[in-house]
């Protein structure tokens, strides 16, 4: 049975950022790492999230053994209530990523899975695979790579990963674990563009104290609800200093409470306060800890830049940290955040100006230890948009991986490899799945498209009363529109509007037959004409005939 | 008359990143220095363009003397259409800047302009300004900023600048022509959170150089349609390597012809080739510069990049160059362009990973200089989201400008200076309006908070047939969707949504008097209810009654 071949088919993550799920495939076994949701891009007009499409496990629901899980953050774990609906397969799980897991599953009302928690180094059988978990530094603890053991050779799939050796919660990546004799290396492209090392979370911490050292008046930090690491950073630093530290905003003080009881956050001095205990607080006896710090309009943090926080408002000799990078597409709000605090009057401290936030992926040198240390014979780039793929590929090619082994996969193509040889051979269905409320939705959905018309445009309804059993339209049409032209002032437009669509119907005479489609193209053009001659805007157009 | 105050209002471009446009007001005498537009941003839903809201302009039509131009870039000119549509006043302009300017006039079919090309160092008198022209650097050629003579002293306004003591047209920042005794300065705050100088436009011209150098087949070349400087760097290394370079996209074509008419773009050796000669060169022969570097959907690049330009395709061999950075908020777009570009086949080079483009703007050691050649008495930071004012701010401070002598001005700020002191006085209107296609729209349109809606959650209209003698609803309600649910799969919920609307109005019975807003809300209201049990989605819902 040596010489089956090994298919890795990534389902989410290659070729886009988010929504990450690679399935591997050997004979009659298939696993599955991650299953990660992607926050919707800003052309996908009221989309909540988006999740990979798992047609092809779910026509192979009787192969696949497992799920197993890298870490905690959404990218990776946001799926697994919609994948679980649909499959009842067993989770392994680092154990902060399975308390994080369980939370949600419990909010989705899914009861029946079987998630389990896992340590480094303890191997888990699924069918031909033995999979081993190894420490990664993330920008979340209890981040690990996998290291897959299959009747072919040793799969390293790094997960997220940087090379971090003063992590925030000690536990540096286990480079020691890791070694020759690599037959596949997955490894995190992120990026893959960025030259040099990412910084340790050390240059954070050191940055964040000597803030809350000088700062005249209150401190606020926001960051990720899920960067434990950097509360940790705060806590320890407030302590240092003589300042409490108050939580503001629901899924941090959730996150806090969880890592707290779960040890993964230590507060020994005991500087955690309620908000309540603000009002006997001098302002520099307090840190404030936040989330908004990619400007989410309902956040904490974009409430105070605003002035409508109801308890918080900025005060004279306040200083503010946005302890992130904005994640691409989040630049616009975040600067506008950052803008508003100044107006209130705060000092603020962001990445552009301060080093007061690090991010989670290594950059090239640290890509390069990565391939050095295990020298693959198969190489493919994961997590990150096609650029980012190719230029990991390329980093790879110059540490001596040969060209042909190297494959810059994107979401839906089967790779198959034996010890000699690998190649594309075909495609499964891969691609968005829209979730909007209870309603799913693929990638051939009209409403999206509707909607980017509705969103430039607007929409005329032209509402057509016609006799049943003559054909003939019997009033002067009723238009409505929204998102179109101002209501005020323009009564008169909608009124030549009805005439043009009356006109567009009116000349075929009662003695013709009702024919809906015919009337319907005939109101749409001649009123489509009317109004850009009017306006130059062209709204999308819906004629509704009424039958009387 | 000598102790009347100046005072300063900043139409446009103070607090925000384009649409440039400040007052100057002493006695009678009303100047205006650049009337730009602002290209739309993400939320600013369908809307072509926003330009300055001239109010105060209008309301004092009898004291605006002059409008003056610093160059020919859109946020400095592109509003000019509608002032002069509402404004009888002459605008002084650069050369370049003229020519530009009146083919946009003649676009808009405005004909009455009064459009005067000036030369730096000559000085134009406006009531009691007298204005002078001195060279800057900037992305396009001719940029100038201007030295304005009061009775109160001398003003210094920057322009757009960056300080390249190599330009690639040779004219860089006239610094000699600035000195001592200056009352105030007003400085471009783009590029004032960025530490050192901005790198020449030399260092471009040698990247670009040497990627035409080795190119194994043809380069191509994108960049904004108005950086002539780089189109020279580009003809120039196509010189030096016997390549032919052909112009694609309407806007650069133009462009071009114009720069080539009006010298401001040299091609001595006659590399510029028309696009039908492609056929007949060898791809190591070709150079083909186009526009699309912000990944404008309509763009000769994007096409190329999705595989539907009708005339050109990527062939193994070529390589492609993003020769501008992103426009925030253009990030994602530009990422797509380039993914796909690699998809195609073509090597792609971008500011990411090649020093391929330098922008136009001073950093913060150049912003320095220009503070301590002019060492003015009052600062006005111009040019910049807030806190890139607030940085400019304080680094003007810092250089030893009295905190209490600098305003950080947001657009409709009233300064008043004397010789002896600065205080923000009052407000004069000011705010975006928005053009779409031939509406214009202000900051409290309802059309834009619609669109908002309809893009996120679609719309659902109700169409009720009403006895208008009784006030009986006749039959089932219509119900028209869009942008909410799938049309198919979903005419059941659209059957039980139009029940729910009917139970709403029927209880109520025949003998009940016609109530229209009744009616409308108790619909709105149930309808509302319903779809959120059924898809947890809020759509806009629209009642229409039709009375028969």
């Amino acid at each position: 049975m040596q010489n089956q071949p090994l298919r890795v088919i990534p389902l989410g993550g290659l070729g886009e950022i988010g929504k990450n799920m690679m399935a591997l495939e050997y004979g009659q076994d298939i696993i599955v790492i991650d299953a990660g949701v992607m926050f919707p891009e800003e052309d996908m007009l009221g989309v909540d999230l988006v999740i990979p499409d798992i047609t092809y496990l779910r026509e192979n629901r009787e192969r696949v053994r497992a799920i197993f899980i890298t870490h905690g953050h959404e990218d990776h774990t946001g799926a697994l209530p919609y994948v679980l609906s649909a499959l009842d397969v067993p989770v392994y799980a680092p154990r902060l990523a399975a308390g994080l897991i369980n939370v949600k599953l419990k909010e989705h009302r899914i009861r029946k899975a079987r998630v389990h928690e896992v340590e480094p180094g303890k191997p888990v059988i699924a069918g031909d695979f033995s999979v081993e978990f190894f420490r990664v530094c993330h920008s979340i603890p209890d981040a690990m790579g996998l290291a897959i053991r299959t009747p072919l050779g040793l799969i390293i799939h790094t997960g997220d990963f940087k090379i971090d050796h003063t992590p925030a919660d000690g536990q540096p990546t286990d480079l020691g674990h890791l070694g020759r004799g690599v037959l596949l290396l997955m490894s995190d492209s992120t990026y893959a563009e960025v030259e040099g090392y990412t910084p340790s979370e050390q240059v954070v911490g050191e940055a964040l104290e000597q803030v809350i050292a000088v700062a005249p008046g209150r401190v606020m930090v926001a960051t990720f609800a899920s960067l434990i690491a950097r509360i940790q950073q705060v806590i320890d630093a407030a302590a240092l200093h003589g300042r409490k530290v108050c939580v503001v905003g629901r899924s941090m003080v959730d996150n806090v409470k969880m890592a707290l009881d779960t040890g993964y956050l230590q507060d020994p001095n005991k500087v955690l306060a309620p908000t309540r205990a603000l009002g006997n607080l001098k302002p520099h006896q307090v840190v404030i800890m936040t989330t908004g710090s990619q400007g989410e309009p309902t956040s904490a943090l974009v409430r105070i830049a605003n002035g409508d926080h109801k308890e918080i408002s900025i005060i004279p000799g306040d200083t503010v940290v946005i302890s992130a990078s904005p994640i691409p597409g989040n630049e616009t709000v975040v600067s506008r955040t950052i803008d508003n605090l100044y107006r209130q009057g705060a000092e603020v401290l962001y990445d552009k100006i301060a080093t007061v936030h690090v991010h989670g992926h290594a950059s090239r040198e640290e890509l390069k230890i990565m391939l050095n240390i295990t020298r693959p014979t198969f190489f493919v780039p994961v997590h990150g948009e096609y650029r980012h793929l190719i230029a990991h590929s390329r980093l790879a090619l110059e540490l001596g991986v040969p060209e042909e082994n190297t494959f810059a996969l994107e979401d839906g193509d089967v790779l198959e490899i034996t010890k000699e040889e690998g190649r594309i051979v075909g495609r499964v269905p891969a691609g968005h799945i829209y979730v909007d409320g209870l309603q799913l939705w693929g990638m051939e959905s009209v409403v999206l498209r509707d909607r980017r018309t509705l969103s430039r445009d607007g929409i005329v309804v032209v509402i057509l009363t016609v006799d049943k059993t003559t054909g003939q339209v019997l009033k002067l049409p009723e238009v409505v529109s929204s998102g179109f032209v101002e209501p005020e002032g323009h009564t008169d437009l909608m009124e030549r509007a009805a005439q043009a669509a009356l006109k567009a119907v009116d000349h075929k005479g009662p003695s013709h037959p009702l024919d809906w489609s015919y009337l319907t193209v005939a109101v749409k053009e001649s009123l489509s004409a009317f109004l850009y001659e009017e306006t130059h805007q062209r709204p999308l157009i819906i004629p509704v005939p009424v039958e009387i």
